[in-house]
């Protein structure tokens, strides 16, 4: 496996003014085209600092990744340490950059001052990848401290993220790389250690060349990602369908995609293959899980929209639970959050329905401990309710019952939909 | 000022599974506290890589402090890295440490194994500061590589955000630090090339010891830090005062704290102090603002509810917008605002509301460009609406037609209530 360094460049990474997303999302691709990232580095806006991590990451690494320092008031730092390292012995103005510069700036309508032209100009050696995305370039410089390779990345996190591909391919393009395969799966409501449990006969008897991985989050559950580096692509990708074949089973209904997704997007598409509407109430959650599914595009297709009843009175009024269920069974209950759910579904006259009524945190009721919610699921099959109870802080706590609530919808929609 | 070195330690780093939040945490508290963060550096679980690594770091800064590779199972590689780099002979248990393992785990349910005993097991060259939240100790070595001091963090982030107080605590029971001093200013509703411009001649008349940091967020604003290094503090605080006493007049109702705080905290404080009440109705921003919101403790006080209506039906039937209106200005509008904020006050029965409806992308509409948005807000002062447009992704936009909205409600409530 070839080695690489990642390098992030900027005061404000320093004092803690930003976070670092960056050189996460490049070493997640990084590692999924098999190239292994050694180390991950921070440092700030000091030529001689840049200069001197540089040199010593060239000189053993064969790929070295930076981002930031290219910005129009920063350039000539970083870019002069460039044309020092490579050797280069003025600068260049790249064409393809140059237009760039000028059809960004005038869609933001601001005129083109002289150190947004500076953007276009490169040292010499580099050779430059145009951003489609920015004013700064994307250099790269190769044979460095022997046969390493440089790439220059902007800073800014959508420009940097969208570089990654083309430099994906430009390093397989210049790197003798191995085949690598990766096939995710996305499992929901199980922990991490009950599901290495649960597929252990299977994982030991993965042939030795593939490679399980659990990636877990708290909203979308945990992804499986198996991976096979060399060998036959062709071949590989077969044996792989074989194994998840075996998998598939063992999980049912745990399994929600055979892709990177998310549970959200999973009840989207169910409910849009279908042609059916959702609506959801929301109060512990406060808005989170309408949020989640707003945030796929083209939810406005099936999901008419959400009620949050922070307010018992809201409950009442808006919703239509009646007072008397909440007087006998508090408002953390399984039969609020039966009522909430039917409430909503008819509000907004929606196919299915789902509802949260819990204790987030900081504190618990008379009840109920922190971290108790009932979620309350409704449609053509009926009402149905579930409680969890969760020890997090009130923002995991928000989350984990968002997330379970889109997957208990999840199962529901599955048997009403599908008679899974 | 001193130099330290922040090192994470972990796989899961370098392979893209985790973004690492806690150097950007540790960063920006060791600036406070006046220390100069160097680097930062993420490495894998590699003893040989953690030696080399921190022996390098020690000889170049004072203080390196780590997070990570102290879990149960990875345990003896970081520490055995520690005992051999602070010229251990042997390890010890220490006692608050164990007793903080056995009373964990027994609040969680689970049985003491002997790899939670070995957490409590540390270098007899460390000093421990017991970790209140968690079985992994902190440890702190002192006098390495000379005069430098090195912290050993866990790498779980509550943790680690848990441990910077006494981390810092220790650093200046240990080295003269010089005095600091930060104060805080919030704003909201200018971008920071033209809050600079207006307040340059404020910024340039700044005693020579005072300095001044934009920090910009989409959902808060920007956070103007000034600082002073050095100096008598008391003396000092006077003169911040005199100065903030100074650029407040400049700023007006931008302002919205005088400490690190959000626009919702901000309109929470509003509400809360006058005993009003507030909904919501949502379009473009799919419960965000609701979420914001109640992710203030205690907003239950003042936030009756809210309604998301993605579908027209729902800002029909549930909001009462008249169908008319919809048709004749389009569902992006003023007039839609408005009758969403009045449709969710009148429907939840709260002093004020706050509405959006806008195009967050990937696409426009016939009459509007993508990132428009509507936002309408009602109250005893009547209803009133406003518009903006901004050119960022999905994502991005959705936050700042959410953050819009919550300082159009900022506003109005100072008019309202405070007659400003």
């Amino acid at each position: 496996m070839i080695d690489a360094c990642i390098c992030t460049i900027g005061d404000e990474i320093l004092i803690g003014q930003v976070v670092d997303t960056n050189s996460s999302r490049l070493a997640l691709a990084l590692e999924e085209a098999g190239i292994h990232v050694n180390r991950m580095l921070s440092i700030g806006d000091d030529a001689t600092q840049i200069e001197e991590t540089l040199r010593t990451e060239l000189s053993r690494n064969t790929l070295v990744i930076t981002t930031g320092g290219l910005g129009p008031t920063k350039d000539d730092i970083t870019k002069a340490v460039l044309a020092r390292v490579s050797g280069s012995e003025g600068y260049v103005t790249h064409p393809g950059q140059l237009e760039m510069v000028h059809r960004i700036l005038r869609s933001r309508g601001l005129d083109v001052l002289p150190n947004n032209l500076a953007q276009a100009q490169v040292p010499d050696k580099a050779e430059v990848i145009v951003n489609q995305l920015g004013t700064a370039p994307i250099m790269v410089f190769r044979n460095l401290a022997g046969d390493a390779t440089l790439y220059a990345l902007p800073g800014v996190p959508h420009e940097a993220v969208g570089a990654i591909p083309a430099i994906v391919a430009d390093i397989r393009a210049h790197q003798p790389l191995e085949s690598i395969l990766h096939r995710n799966i996305m499992v929901y409501g199980i922990a991490e250690s009950a599901l290495s449990q649960k597929i252990a006969p299977w994982e030991d008897a993965l042939p030795r060349d593939m490679h399980l991985a659990y990636l877990p989050n708290t909203l979308t559950g945990i992804r499986l990602r198996l991976s096979v580096y060399g060998g036959d692509p062709e071949q590989n990708s077969a044996r792989m369908e074989e194994q998840l074949g075996l998998l598939k089973p063992l999980l049912g209904s745990l399994l929600y995609a055979e892709e990177d997704s998310t549970l959200e997007k999973a009840v989207g598409t169910l409910l849009k293959e279908h042609g059916k509407t959702l609506s959801v109430a929301e109060s512990c959650t406060g808005g989170v899980i309408a949020h989640l599914i707003t945030s796929v595009p083209g939810s406005s297709a099936y999901f008419l929209g959400s009620v949050t009843s922070y307010a018992i009175s809201v409950k009442e009024s808006v919703l239509g639970v009646p007072a008397r269920v909440i007087a006998e069974n508090g408002v953390v209950s399984s039969p609020v959050a039966a009522a909430m759910a039917e409430g909503v579904r008819s509000l907004t006259g929606s196919d299915f329905a789902v509802s949260t009524t819990g204790l987030a945190g900081p504190a618990g009721d008379e009840h109920n401990p922190v971290g108790t919610v009932w979620i309350g699921v409704s449609g053509p099959l009926g009402t149905r309710t579930f409680t969890y109870c969760y020890k997090n802080d009130r923002k995991r706590n928000i989350e984990r019952f968002a997330a379970s609530a889109l997957n208990v919808l999840r199962e529901y929609l599955l048997e009403a939909l599908l008679g899974r």
